[in-house]
């Protein structure tokens, strides 16, 4: 058994002051899931009073294994702790542990508190005092520790031993402005400890300022410290905070890590970690980072000639760790005969024999490159991949023809004089020779309008003559749009998720300059891809 | 005087690894005048004779104070240096500085070359010789030197021998696989200086495999390695080389590096960085990273309101360096967890002058909450936020009221039996007490259709009557999507960035369920923001 390291998350409260990012309550309860799933030991979900989304996460917060952990400030002065409304908002929040951020630079405390060096110190002490009193685990946090201990060093240790005395169970050395150096931070961490606060009790707060976070992070470990914050996909204020996911698989997997210590994620966790990564970028709706450390789809990815040719002979010439124990895979350009038999693999997936050097793979690969360059992804649509490789195998039904669509999307002062937006969509298709035209709008239920994608997807469903039936337990579960590059312009990609009443979910894609086009190429995918999986057999027959 | 250090790019050649990356001749050129422009020593042109566009690119290189260097690989076995075709091509490059790999790992030599040790030193110790003789500066990349030092230190340390005996100017101690630690890097740094070869002929180069490029390569600089490989925003296979754009400002700016060692690269040059890091994105059409070190544009962002009040009274509070000795600019962005100050800050930038205390400022806080619950983001979304704050502080004037407008999408064969698609939009606008109807489609002057939101754009732009004139320099240039939770349902916000002929560039937002009408929002806001900018003065005077 090894040292235990802690690892303390901080995604969705640190994370959340990235530029852009604000998590809804429901985001909120889904990635502290996954962190508890991933085996992190602390959870801090926000700072409850000072964010209303805050506040409501921690109301329906989901049970974990992991401790979930409020943040606040350490309480102001001229009131006493449990008279601090601020600090009360904390509490109330419930949470078994509760980390107070509280300043540790003589220059912070004089000039943006504006109170005098002891007084700050007495409010450290009595508001960890009060979370000791409450029953709660108390976190400190020393903010702007390295800039303090640097000017100076006494007051610096004067306030992180107040809060070791008061009850703290650990005092978080924080370099906020994140412009240490790792060797400072492992002199200083050492320093503190020689000076007598114990090294299990120490954690550590980096920021990327200097590109650096993840290497001050592991310095300090080894000068002593034993708990480490971050986040997922290293998200943060201004360069971020300390990448937990760069952080984690080194802690496992690299020397002299790996031997020496032990941390509450299992290799299984560790081989969810790409999953887990990519499912935050998707809740934020960004571009997974491709040269993201273990996770990114290039992290194993080998162009090179020389490396390429090596890794087929052993994967270990290239690569520092086995691309699966972190759940990522290695990419060998399509070029190569390594294309061919992963697109194989892809094929044999969705239920179609190629044989080895059958020239249709060929064919395939240079569809998808073209297609990739103007800006398709095929990588999430495995549909779309899949009637892709059908076309060009021959074995794609034609179930019906799109002659031509018209939407309409009209905004106008109502009867009650409020302006209202609705859509109409009017789709003429040929069904077995006859020609079908349907309209739909855009109201919900409760009389919302959709847009005009929602009003084009009911009016093709709607009339496509024998195959209405099929669609009738279909529906859309998810729309995710972004502009991106085709060729020389900027052009929208649509991926659209469904779903039938077979448990089954699958997800298509349409490129085009028009949304809407780009949308309506998505539907006729998902629509096709259920009309082959549920008449496939039929329509060969008739074929 | 401080101790020199020489900056080694290879955005041309390693960069060039990155997948997806393909630069053309003339991007070369360009991107060869900015790292000159900066003041590395070295720019590593590519691999003559492995890549057309690398050949091509040494006979058009331009002039310039850094040294050229052409790349490749140490002759093969059983032919001299001067037989060896592969080496002739490079050295026909005829670059001042040749830079050859080698392998250092004993391994890779025996398994991936299939020779034995002494041939492999051999072939190194004839190679450098060879490029002495033709009157190069000779630097020799000591492949895998870390794995090989780890494995076998004798024989690694016995390949940068034969190196230095022969000639090399250079010993280049690669971290191929990417995995070596930083104190594995400054520990193995410091034997091989203690073995005899002097730090000031050991260059270092590193991948970014555990985030940890920028401080190994930093680390072998503390242990006396006096030349550091990288690239220009870290590109390079996999998850890329060490970053020179977080490299050179912390060489410039921070200690102990700034106080002990000097670069080529001048103050002047580096307040030009964050330019040039743009300019290489531009390039690759690549959107820049945000969160990236010194030049990213959330990297002196302060988003969180105890930072944001405490900035405005002094930025070194939470800013390790000033942001414009890089060429980069403060932020402090509008969010929900921003107080009154940081929005009174935020009010002045804008010329909106609001006495502390007002009750406005309160109304205005309460509205982007509950907007920003909805979907709405105005971190970004700047043009919008002072227009929202214009409304609550009575100071927004009505240009125009829009009573209606309707968008057509429509997608069917023309004359040639091809799809085509088409919109068209009518916008009804009241100027001074006229009605004015204006009608627009979405075709470029190309031809091709780029959307719905172009064409109402280019209607609502039409006819503002008295307005149209000052709206004639002002064009859309980027279009955001996402897809976001707005109370319970899903929404879109759209975010559009619009610029004008004066070179102001601004951005705006809007949300809802339908997408076209969150395009309207947004447009209508940039609209409105241009001529509060341009006809403000008559206005308030009519007001």
């Amino acid at each position: 058994m090894g040292e235990r390291l802690y690892l303390y998350d901080t995604t969705l409260r640190d994370g959340q002051q990235t530029q852009g990012v604000q998590f809804s309550t429901a985001e909120k309860v889904r990635i502290a899931q996954a962190l508890d799933s991933l085996g992190v030991d602390y959870i801090e979900g926000g700072w409850p009073g000072a964010n209303p989304t805050d506040s409501a996460f921690f109301e329906v917060a989901p049970a974990t294994r992991a401790r979930l952990t409020a943040f606040g400030m350490t309480k102001r002065s001229g009131r006493s702790a449990e008279n601090d409304d601020v600090l009360a908002a904390v509490m109330n929040a419930g949470t078994g542990a509760v980390c107070l951020v509280g300043k540790a630079h003589d220059y912070h405390v004089t000039h943006a508190l504006g109170i005098d060096l002891g007084e700050n110190t007495g409010n450290i002490r009595a508001s960890m005092a009060h979370l000791v009193a409450q029953g709660r685990e108390a976190l400190f946090d020393a903010e702007h520790f390295f800039d303090g201990y640097r000017d100076n060093p006494a007051y610096a240790l004067e306030v992180c031993r107040a809060a070791l005395e008061a009850g703290a169970r650990w005092i978080v050395l924080c370099d906020t402005n994140g412009g240490a150096m790792p060797a400072d931070v492992a002199r200083v961490v050492g320093e503190v400890i020689a000076a007598g606060i114990p090294g299990d009790r120490l954690g550590i707060h980096c920021h990327n300022d200097t590109d650096q976070a993840v290497a001050c992070s592991l310095a300090a470990v080894m000068a002593g410290a034993r708990q480490i914050q971050g986040t997922l996909n290293g998200l943060g204020e201004r360069c971020g905070n300390a990448n937990l996911t760069s952080i984690i698989p080194t802690l496992l997997l690299k020397d002299p890590y790996a031997s020496r210590f032990e941390t509450g994620v299992s290799p299984e966790a560790l081989a969810d970690l790409t999953r887990i990564s990519r499912m935050l970028d998707d809740i934020l709706n960004r571009v997974p980072v491709k040269q993201a450390p273990y996770v990114g789809s290039s992290a194993f990815a080998h162009k090179a000639g020389l490396h390429a040719s090596a890794i087929l002979k052993d994967p270990s010439t290239y690569e520092h760790v086995d691309p699966a124990l972190v759940g990522n895979e290695r990419i060998i350009p399509m070029s190569n005969q390594a294309g061919q038999s992963n697109l194989r693999k892809r094929l044999t997936d969705a239920g179609l024999s190629v044989a080895p050097g059958d020239p249709a793979l060929g064919r395939i690969l240079e569809q998808i490159k073209l297609r990739e360059d103007e800006g398709y992804s095929y990588d999430t649509a495995q549909a779309s991949f899949e009637l892709l490789a059908r076309r060009e195998l021959g074995q794609m039904p034609e179930f019906f023809e799109v002659k031509r669509y018209k939407v309409t999307v009209e905004r106008r002062k109502n009867k009650y004089n409020r302006m209202v937006s609705l859509s109409e969509a009017v789709v003429v298709v040929k069904v077995d020779g006859e020609k079908l035209l349907s309209v739909s709008e855009s109201l919900d239920e409760s009389g919302s309008d959709r847009g005009p994608v929602n009003a084009l997807y009911k009016a093709l469903a709607k009339d496509l003559g024998r195959y209405s039936a099929i669609l009738s337990d279909m529906k859309l579960v998810d729309f995710k749009v972004r502009i991106t590059q085709g060729g020389t312009e900027a052009v929208t990609r649509v991926i659209i998720d469904s779903e039938d009443g077979k448990g089954r979910r699958w997800s298509t894609v349409g490129v085009s300059a028009n949304i809407v086009d780009a949308s309506f190429e998505a539907l006729l995918d998902a629509i096709q891809w259920k009309l082959l999986r549920d008449c496939a057999g039929r329509e060969a027959a008739a074929e």
